[in-house]
């Protein structure tokens, strides 16, 4: 399909502005808190959202938002969730109106979100007193919106790909935050698309939907599932391809091209996790069905001791196979085969559910590598999956024994 | 009912004996790792095991042995799980074998565990050595037996009981192991009780099933189930009380009195749970149904967000909501109450799921204390539960990272 990475984030399509600016929700001043990404007409829009019952007030406002399957920008703040708040719809639907105020888009076709402790109140005054400055600062900013959504990642979350639809160039970009409290189901923190494609607001959310199934919703740092994950994408269009109202040809490639910066971001957020020195990515294969697959693939990921294994660079390879046997699924512990595996090579530890000699020490080499690959085959049928975590460190611990202070 | 606790563990009930050695499965040679428990005359016994699909051989082989209801010993090694090994059956089996030779006690009145590393084969020839030894040593020492099941365990956990039952003095002991890959379900770790009241098999199974439930399978140290996870009840009737054999008054004052040495154990389980510095203890109340109450509770426990927040005595109460929001079950934010409760004090935090004033200074002593409640009322019903837990440390990454060597 001819899919190519290219620079500019979510301002890689045409049409889109970003900009960050430090509006002092931040005690730390040198800290960008509040973000704004525009696009420069209407866009089909799409969205999915954390499934937990405590949900932060901007998903309330945001679903409404979205109901009508347009939007033009996506506004958001870090350092505070605006959830379990009783103000907190009031403040969501001020910050839709601040963006109306300086850009005359109707607060209506704006997508809010915010990130950080939950429960505190949320002042609207720095971000009332800030909006100017920061629709000033839109522009080809993908990094600083980027900075501002930020909480406790150490890293910057972004994608943008390149393709053809229909002859003509077409592009998806991305940012997102990770870090704690993630364990999506329907989408992950906060994870923003752009693109300049054609395609009608349905089209654009069964691919967002069928796209989360296989990206954000098998990540899992520490099993957590926020109040406030939202995942968003905007199309507008600009691209001037035939746009797309149905499941042809055209969606297909769309999607792969979707699914492919999607894939991107979740490796970046499970690398990223809280206090994490490692991804770690488990393959399932030989599931009887996809579910299988993926219950098996997560429960694994979500294990603590796998994560501290992994840590430790440790082929405790019994722990993987204690996961797989809770994971509530119908396995056959005696055709189990479980590999490590890295740049470093491969290490088949286990064979028809009994261990297999091995060498310690070219273990410890493959469990050293940033990147390591947990390889399951169940051996009862043909289905797979992927799931992507981290390790489990004394920085997670330290960074969320004492969050708010 | 008139219940005291007692001293002796599993040795307190008339005709029990009990011992532990070193036999060497262990390196270190000042831990024992051998340990054998023995009633004078056959008892009733029952037993509830992991539900993991991976199992322990020695649960296979203990299920077997007690499927006509009866048994008479107990033998037990740490060091080693005797999972996911080719020879295990064969192994857990031997282990019996040995106990016959010593005593006479048929094999298939002898109960069997292992604890310890997974995928790692068991040799036989220590304990064939040690066998002697481990049954001369057999006496009133049930903390030599509590010894030899500990692995990672830093304290004994142990417990006794008596009670009066239809005029007789009768008495239950119970000896545990917790601390890692600890969140069961039908049964937890290693535990044995002992007792000499009289009860038939059927009705001891019934008291064990019914009793784990809102005990054992109410503690979550990291969200992991064991292979092995075994808990056994042996009762031999010298008490000379008349035979319990249905669910009458006795039932019930025995039932009492198994829970509340199951409770004490789940509690000491919790409490020492890998690095954990302090137990904490949520308490749910106002829910539609007691699964509901079970759900929210386990949910609480299990979040490795609450769990830091903790161990950092830092009142984060919004991941306390966040957990019950996303624990599947159909709760209602706005009625929530939360407040946080320790020896220094109560302190409400969230009312119908806002955030209400409070002070930092004592939030902070409350939760500095080593036996802290989270205490939850979902205002929806009149079912309640309670769950044990304990805080995610920097020692519990430690002991993990790095387990076998």
């Amino acid at each position: 399909m001819g899919l190519y990475e290219i620079k500019g984030g979510v301002c890689a399509p045409v049409g889109f502005k970003a900009g960050g600016i430090h509006c002092g929700i931040r005690k730390n001043k040198t800290k960008k808190d509040f973000a704004l990404i525009v696009s420069d007409v209407k866009a089909s829009a799409a969205g999915v959202y954390t499934t937990n019952l405590v949900k932060g007030a901007p998903v309330t406002v945001t679903k409404q938002h979205l109901s009508d399957g347009y939007a033009q920008a996506i506004i958001c703040n870090s350092g505070n969730a605006n959830t379990c708040n009783s103000d907190g719809i009031e403040i969501a639907d001020a910050m839709c109106g601040l963006v109306e105020k300086v850009s005359g888009i109707s607060a209506e076709d704006v997508i809010v979100a915010s990130t950080g402790v939950i429960g505190q109140k949320l002042d609207i005054e720095p971000m009332a007193n800030g909006i100017e400055e920061l629709y000033a600062s839109l522009g080809d900013n993908s990094a600083d919106a980027n900075e501002a959504i930020m909480t406790t990642d150490t890293v910057q979350k972004t994608v943008a790909v390149q393709f053809i639809l229909d002859g003509q160039v077409c592009r998806i970009g991305g940012i997102a935050k990770g870090i704690g409290m993630v364990c999506p189901n329907m989408a992950t923190n906060l994870i923003f698309l752009t693109s300049d494609v054609a395609i009608s607001p349905k089209m654009l959310q069964t691919a967002l939907s069928e796209d989360v199934k296989a990206s954000f919703n098998m990540i899992s740092v520490d099993g957590d599932q926020s109040t406030n994950d939202t995942c968003c994408i905007l199309a507008n269009g600009l691209a001037g391809n035939t746009p797309i109202d149905s499941d042809c040809a055209d969606y297909r490639t769309f999607l792969k091209a979707l699914h492919y910066c999607t894939v991107k971001l979740s490796k970046m957020i499970a690398k990223d996790g809280e206090g994490a020195t490692k991804l770690i990515e488990c393959n399932v294969k030989g599931a009887k069905s996809a579910k299988m697959a993926k219950t098996v693939a997560k429960t694994v990921i979500k294990s603590s001791l796998v994560k501290a294994a992994m840590f430790g660079a440790d082929a405790n390879w019994g722990r993987v196979l204690c996961a797989i046997g809770y994971s509530g699924e119908k396995i056959d512990p005696l055709k189990i085969d479980l590999d490590f595996k890295s740049k470093k090579g491969n290490l088949p530890v286990c064979r028809n559910g009994y261990g297999v000699e091995f060498s310690e020490e070219l273990a410890k080499k493959i469990l050293s590598e940033d990147e390591v690959k947990i390889n399951i085959n169940l051996n009862l049928g043909s289905c797979s999956a992927v799931a992507w975590g981290c390790d489990l460190t004394y920085d997670y611990v330290k960074i969320n024994g004492d969050y708010r202070t």
